[in-house]
């Protein structure tokens, strides 16, 4: 057991501020490091002391282990925590940071090391019966035993060139009619691809969910899943809407997914937070897909749902602590939502828009919850990921934690640059999303830029013009007033106040 | 069964708010009402729609019962919620609202009038049994009488003249030695004071607490308590930190408590919100004191321990909805703190300090919840009570429940205004407040204005003398890009800040 009194956090934005806040919740200094991009980030004014690390880009500043070590060791630092992104999964990393002699607030690189490879991954987990896509285990050649196998699995199959990536060599067979022809393709494309005519088989799911177990491990050996979030709703294979617990999750599967997860935890001697990821088909079988070890940008909905702060929990474990609960004393509290607010241009194939945040006024009541790194008036920089925050919702059903978040949308005021508010509020409103039935296509299904563009009838179109007129005789007198006074008076974008 | 499309909400600040929001997710459309004052108030341009009532003070505006049922009337309101304070128990404008043809989101006017009067209230609880404050029942002028009596009840004892008020023949007694003396006392003081010497007597609490219980109820005779909310640190007889559960309410107590304010609703035919206000003695004996027949300021400590949103709650009742849980369906989950942020110096005797919101940055972060009606740059307006915010915090325990709202105070950002935060940051710290074992005279125990005075050593005011030459060499030819460009990127009280 070891306390820690100082903590770094290798990180920037809203997660450096997240961990901060618990840090100082629990009576630990804080030293924040950042680029000279970031210099008047709200996660260098929050911490007791800042390190500048160096210019953007990352791999000239917040990717500089040695010099974040070096500064460590001269600002006393007991512990690093290195929260996601950077170099949150860098075995490399935390190996040094603990030869260091500087506690790593995450699992050991020896974890790291096994679950950042998809193959040493499958086989640690392996001796555990862990559920896996079903398919060959080895590399085949052989089209009358492969469709054999691909008869053992069930069709729909998908081929997979063994030294192929990128798509290369893939190819989807429905019926066992196509199997020799599509296999045949894939193994003459396999070859003048890579110079290689060896594929894999495994079972293609058609509508697959994604859905993960958040595990907390401690250097004891005790291991708890605080149950599951649902990450389906994705755009450029990117999770923009998650929730906890999953619309489609029955107790009984919860359980079994949870204790396939500890199990593949146990596999790898975890400890820390990790999350195991799991895909699901149709009919609501899960398979492994890999595991993270590190914090998820997504945790906030674990943590409203059972009420633990997952970075208290990760700097106790890296303290040396037991865990205080076992998994009998979690309970599922409610229904959370989180919404990733990015700098995106949803009407343009989501691309960033960088610029500067003119308005930016947070939504607030109960049951709501921002975590970000950014105030009104400043720049979003260009040179890292365009989030700007993560809204989250929790109430007690999943259908209150939905009006929640589009109530909490409506009042977010966020001007100068485009988001992906309009984006979520339109996911949260379709049948597909509120029903439950969905699945990580969901973007591609039902999405067009146009279904974002406000559709005004004659009428309310002539109500808005004389409004408009109404309001600018009324309030032209306090507009001085107004934009002199106070940068967050500006005029809402909802023209029907001060009808009287 | 009524349902309600559109509610008006006769109230302002951070209430009217508050409530809206509700209205929001529930889909109702939102009214609001607004003195010249506030024109400019984040209430006005939160509604859909918004009716100036006229200039202040209030009896010019907020509480002009007629004209705001006159806007409802035009604007087709189905509902009016009246918040707290104004016209919130006032039982002439219920009775107007529900006579127009509106719903009042509240209970009926007779419920308000029975618990307005201490008498009526007393005399309608007195056959169920509820605990009071032992004493006489009638006025009494015979001292042997009283001084039987006295034993009966056991010293200390308090005398009340009958026709008193303002302290005026009250006089404590604490042993019986000294009880005839005193009593003859009061009854010369009350003769001379009032021309009338009855007097009567009753326990006097030398400890005493403030809890309170909060209770919902439907009209179809469904009554249920959501426990207790501590409220004994007050300041001026005002509430300033409340809390729930309490430190020193067991189970067994809880239910006792709870039970009785059931009772109390029942004995006036409650529905809607309300909380029953109980005084408890240094061995945790409670006597009913009287019943609130509104939403209370502090209700938000009670939602984030039940999960209940209890403005949804009273809006369900208000639309004849019966109660959707039971007695048994509640359960507390964890601890919420509430502190309610004063614009008044705590150094000048808690004066209100009315000025302008020059920094007006919120603390975030997981289980913080910050309920406001204000925006960084507007002015505190002289009419209305000098609350800017409460801020309410909720955590796993009462401990750290607390450390959560230290580090949000520290976080909390307010310039331009004295405000309450540090005084409340005073409290939490203390150890009677940590301990659990304080009562309403904290503030007279502990608190004097020197106790918010920051005391520096020799050495730290040394190296703060050397930083501020450092950071301003660094920062200064940033200074007028930050001061230009970005009203919320000013310096930080935190000195320490950007040592590197």
């Amino acid at each position: 057991m070891r306390k820690i009194n100082k903590l770094l956090v290798a990180n920037r934005g809203e997660i450096s501020l997240r961990i901060m806040r618990t840090a100082k919740e629990m009576g630990i200094k804080t030293v924040a490091v950042y680029s000279e991009a970031d210099r008047n980030a709200p996660h260098v004014k929050f911490a007791d002391e800042a390190v500048c690390l160096g210019p953007p880009p990352s791999n000239q500043s917040y990717l500089l282990a040695d010099k974040i070590i070096d500064a460590c060791k001269s600002l006393n630092v007991d512990a690093v925590h290195p929260g996601y992104g950077f170099l949150s999964e860098n075995a490399t990393f935390a190996k040094k940071v603990t030869d260091a002699g500087i506690i790593f607030v995450g699992p050991s690189p020896e974890s790291i090391e096994v679950m950042g490879s998809k193959l040493a991954a499958k086989n640690a987990v392996a001796k555990y019966g862990i559920p896996m896509v079903p398919g060959t285990e080895e590399a085949i050649t052989d089209i009358q035993a492969a469709k054999l196998k691909a008869e053992e699995i069930g069709y729909p199959i998908l081929i997979k060139a063994s030294a192929g990536g990128g798509g290369k060599g893939m190819r989807i067979v429905k019926y066992e009619a196509e199997f020799e022809e599509q296999m045949q393709r894939a193994i003459s494309e396999a070859l003048s691809a890579f110079g290689d005519g060896a594929v894999f088989i495994e079972k293609y799911i058609t509508s697959p969910r994604h859905i993960e177990i958040q595990v907390l491990g401690d250097v004891h050996g005790n291991i708890v899943y605080l149950f599951e979030r649902e990450c389906s709703v994705q755009r450029r294979h990117q999770k923009v809407i998650e929730e906890a617990p999953s619309a489609v999750v029955s107790p009984e599967m919860r359980k079994a997914m949870g204790e396939a997860a500890v199990q593949v935890a146990r596999a790898c001697n975890y400890y820390g937070a990790g999350t195991v990821e799991f895909i699901v088909d149709e009919n609501l079988n899960f398979y492994f897909l890999e595991m993270n070890t590190r914090l998820q940008v997504e945790h906030p909905v674990t943590e409203m749902i059972t009420g633990k702060d997952l970075v208290k929990e990760q700097i106790l474990i890296a303290e040396g602590r037991p865990l205080s609960f076992k998994q009998g004393d979690l309970i599922i509290n409610g229904h959370a939502l989180e919404i990733r607010v990015y700098a995106e241009d949803p009407k343009n194939n989501f691309l960033p828009d960088i610029g500067n945040l003119m308005t930016y006024i947070r939504p607030q009541g109960p049951g709501i919850r921002v975590d970000d790194g950014f105030e009104q008036g400043m720049d979003i920089p260009i040179f890292y990921d365009p989030m700007i925050a993560k809204l989250i919702t929790h109430d007690e059903t999943r259908e209150k934690s939905i009006q929640r978040m589009i109530r909490a949308i409506d009042d977010y005021q966020i001007t100068g640059i485009e988001t992906t508010l309009g984006f979520c509020r339109f996911v949260l409103e379709h049948e597909a999303f509120t029903s439950g039935n969905f699945d990580t296509k969901f973007v591609e299904k039902y999405f067009s830029p146009e279904k974002l563009e406000v559709q005004w009838d004659e009428e309310e179109l002539a109500l808005m013009a004389s409004l408009a007129v109404d309001i600018f005789e009324k309030e032209k007198t306090n507009l001085k007033r107004v934009t002199g006074q106070n940068r967050n008076g500006m005029p809402r974008t909802n023209w029907k106040n001060r009808l009287i």
